[in-house]
């Protein structure tokens, strides 16, 4: 059941965003902490402690996590590259041909990215800023009950064409032949199975047999999530996921059936994933509320769907598109799918969504899987600041400052000045010695 | 003094860094933590606690830090915008001058990068990437010995060709007049006398008086770092700040005084800053150090420039150019001067570094006030996955997917073979109704 709001009800509820920090741990997970690390010790004690022993240890810490958490005894935790390739060959022919498809589009798409590098002379000799790749890549991909070969495609792709030459990917013991299959597909061979703050710590510090990442990207759970706040500054990243959403603008022309079934899609993934339509028009709300019902006695993940709905999505109902579109601002939403007459007109009044998904025929689990731009998107509000995982995420720029003679010795006596200004004498000497004003 | 190192020697002492976890607090600073916030209260708990009452209680929790913290009583923390504009009109003509050029010649860098929008056509429709400014920024402008008017010019001008309506700016009470003079240089109306982890606090959650900010810039002490690094995936963050840091590699036509005096402006910043050369050519080697022994005592920071000489600067003999070029490239500089003959050939050789001045007459100072790009560069070794502060800090990407209907068909059928692989029925559902394959 998804329940039809007002904006006033909406924003007390479904549209409130909690800080990441403000959430509640589930009752299952703190015991499940307390059981494993002691009593009182909260989920961000416990990765610390995760952390500072693979940090210390290495490869013998990894083992003893991996026994107690993931309760495998591994001696080595790289899978070998012919079980990557051995994976892809037993996949159907359908199955490879759509992830073929989709890898060669997730490729094109970031192939077009535009880097800044550039270079100016207007400046007094040559100034610009140069971009290059970071060297090693680390990409976590998660398991659990639905195994997402496509996080790896979504992940690996981008850095690749980024020219990251070493990619490592960290995934929980005993991956999903999928996850496998997408690594050979992209012709990655260092597959680690290593889960949850561990994998972060090994990435990050690098052990025995993981090397050392220079950038981390992907999602997890909370442990992988708590890991990277923590080792935040240490190594790049890509931002810290929370629960997947969606929103939903449609007017009168959308199609009930199809807003319904974008609805469940989203809903399926979580029970803390939010669904969300906006509409001024209370007769395709109510259309697509009995759809909703309909469809989900279909649906093999009714449970989790249900939890979802009652929680966390919804249908609110708004005055006009603009407000639709004012609202969906300020929700910041990961997905922002456009299902009405004229959605390039709403596209327009948009300026905080991850992916922008416009028009019916572009619904978004296409986004997931195959039209191209990377699916690992900004959550939780935070597209307000942040990014979808693209080609940028595995370079950095270099600010180059190559001036002639006359520029720099013009410039030095004003840096000298501003120098003077904050106390900074050595500063002010660098640029008078230039200027010959030092004896040498 | 600055000493003498074989390249083993320098790997186990200055070129070995310190993950900013590793780091320990000065005693004074343990001591002053303690003695304020109660006894065995780490500087990070310290930081939580300011953090949490400032989310709780706004401008009342800021009233009471800045008391406690800052010994200032402030009913209102807000500059008037009068005496912004009379710290400029105070001004020296040569100084106004200075600035003025510095601030014109940051904004004709960064109005020079280019920025990511895109569109095609070639992948079935319409898809690509739309950039759009955040809408709020927050800039830290540091206090303390050194008062850094240059930091503003240099954080705010990049977010303003970005386009982001409002900044604010804060900074630790009683501020440097040549800091609100450069706020009033840039239009800066709001600038807050806040500083610390209360700043943090105020621009990450808001205040009465403090608008919220979708993202914050700028480097500051301790507290400042811990305070962003505990508020990391809740807004924005352009990175945490270690000490500042130059290599500088020179060979045999190296001008000896000009790269003393470039070590020397490095090391006067802080006594954790490092000022590093590599060098294959003994006799530069040598002149340098008397270089900077003979200068050294005509300069007011000396007590702070000793410090950073003894504990965290050298002389490194390489034995060749490329060998220097390696080495930088591990340690990842934030500031890379290259005084060789041939510049622009040891610049290809590098890809990990904040800011390259290339040739003697780009000599770093001229960077951290007026050659253009923004001074404020990734320390720490954070070079290998991160940029100095930029147009793109201050923008995000919003991927775009307008796909035709011909294509949206033929890319359902794909999608929804990948979906069913990862178990997520009600995707492939959703795909399955664009292509009539479910009843509406």
């Amino acid at each position: 059941m998804i329940k039809i709001y007002t904006v006033e009800e909406a924003q007390r509820s479904i549209l409130r965003r909690q800080p990441l920090n403000a959430m509640t741990y589930p009752p299952a997970v703190l015991a499940g902490t307390e059981r494993l690390f002691g009593p009182c010790v909260t989920p961000a004690q416990a990765v610390a402690k995760i952390l500072a022993s693979v940090q210390a240890e290495g490869d013998a810490a990894l083992r003893r996590w991996s026994k107690l958490l993931d309760r495998v005894e591994l001696e080595d935790f790289r899978i070998p590259s012919e079980k990557l390739e051995e994976a892809y060959r037993s996949l159907t022919d359908e199955l490879k041909t759509a992830m073929q498809t989709a890898a060669q589009r997730i490729r094109l798409f970031h192939e077009l990215q535009p880097l800044p590098n550039w270079e100016t002379t207007s400046l007094g000799g040559r100034l610009g800023q140069r971009v290059t790749p970071v060297e090693r890549a680390g990409v976590y991909v998660p398991g659990g009950t639905a195994p997402l070969p496509s996080s790896l495609l979504m992940s690996v792709i981008p850095a690749q064409v980024a020219g990251v030459k070493q990619i490592i990917v960290c995934t929980p013991p005993n991956p999903h032949v999928s996850i496998l299959a997408a690594a050979y597909l992209c012709g990655i061979e260092q597959v680690f199975q290593i889960g949850g703050a561990q994998a972060v710590a090994a990435l990050t510090f690098g052990t025995e047999s993981v090397p050392k990442v220079d950038k981390i990207v992907g999602a997890g759970n909370l442990f992988v999530t708590l890991a990277k706040q923590q080792v935040y500054g240490l190594v790049g990243l890509d931002g810290l996921a929370g629960p997947t959403e969606t929103v939903v603008i449609a007017d009168s022309t959308a199609n009930p059936a199809w807003v319904a079934a974008d609805l469940l899609a989203q809903a399926e993934h979580d029970i803390l994933a939010s669904a969300i339509l906006f509409t001024p028009d209370r007769e395709v709300a109510e259309a697509v509320q009995v759809e909703v019902a309909r469809q989900m006695e279909t649906l093999s993940r009714a449970e989790i769907i249900a939890q979802s709905l009652e929680h966390r999505s919804g249908i609110v109902l708004t005055p006009d598109l603009p407000t639709a579109a004012r609202l969906s601002n300020e929700y910041a939403p990961e997905h922002l799918c456009l299902a009405v007459q004229d959605p390039q007109a709403v596209a327009k009044l948009i300026h905080n969504a991850g992916g922008l998904f416009i028009g019916e025929h572009s619904f978004e689990v296409l986004g997931d899987y195959i039209a191209g731009p990377s699916h690992v998107m900004p959550t939780s509000g935070t597209a307000r600041f942040a990014s979808p995982i693209n080609v940028l995420d595995f370079v950095k720029i270099t600010s180059l400052v190559a001036l002639d003679p006359a520029s720099s010795r013009a410039l030095s006596r004003l840096a000298a000045t501003i120098a003077r200004t904050e106390n900074l004498t050595a500063h002010a000497a660098a640029a008078d010695f230039r200027l010959g004003e030092l004896d040498v």
